[in-house]
């Protein structure tokens, strides 16, 4: 169900600038967009703790479903082209590639939407080592778009 | 499934500062928990858009599901005794009251839980009507937490 949605979400997951969310100032789309990434950051840290230290199955399935419900949240609509700039004190990361390369963000994105959708499938066995290897692929399928499509720290 | 999970998780998602998360600073506590509701909110202001304007069950479903997924994640680790006053730049609105009336948080925490749950559910149905009312009991006891542990905004 939840992968089933996701895959009937991913168009509007990826679709970026095209689908904007009306009505929002940009400077509000980069500060919601910066608190996703930053909540879904502790999730998976909660994960990595786990997984390094006493294995708590129900903390692991919830951290994994929620980075999972983050990535089928449709966050392609908080960024519209003017949210790929600082605004007064809000900076954005964004690099410009990334209103450039509709293509290759749609690949990310949905790479990222199913890697993040198969931890949470696998966290539901409480077996470390597969939610090991998946939290790898996942760590890399964000890896895939910082690479790609975000500024390094300054 | 998902409830299953959020009841054995309210103990852990409502305990406080007693599960308080080993080895972060209280400063990230505070913008942790503020990035998580930060983004809970952009998700239920596309539930409200929605009930308003044209709606969309998968997207309404998503953004059910990412609420229901942070009620879901044990915020309650966020919030350390010394995370409950400003440090330096980093502001909290959280009452001393949060800290001092654990059985008050509880109650407050698990009527939210249990809202959140069952908004996701009601989400499935994709029927706006059903929708609506449990987005009303949700928000109420989102503001249930907000009259009586948050301050007003300066």
């Amino acid at each position: 169900m939840q992968i089933k949605l996701s895959l009937a979400l991913i168009a509007a997951a990826v679709a970026g600038s095209a689908l904007a969310q009306q009505g929002m100032k940009p400077e509000d789309m980069i500060q919601t967009r910066q608190a996703g990434y930053k909540f879904m950051a502790w999730n998976m840290g909660k994960i990595k703790a786990n997984l390094e230290g006493s294995y708590n199955k129900d903390v692991v399935l919830a951290a994994a479903r929620s980075v999972a419900a983050t990535a089928n949240s449709g966050m392609g609509a908080l960024y519209s082209p003017e949210s790929g700039k600082d605004i007064g004190h809000v900076k954005t990361r964004v690099k410009p590639e990334f209103f450039e390369q509709p293509e290759e963000v749609k690949k990310v994105a949905v790479a990222y939407i199913r890697e993040a959708n198969e931890l949470a499938r696998v966290a539901e066995s409480g077996d470390p080592a597969a939610v090991k290897v998946q939290f790898g692929k996942t760590g890399e399928s964000c890896k895939g778009c910082h690479d790609k499509f975000r500024k390094d720290e300054k």
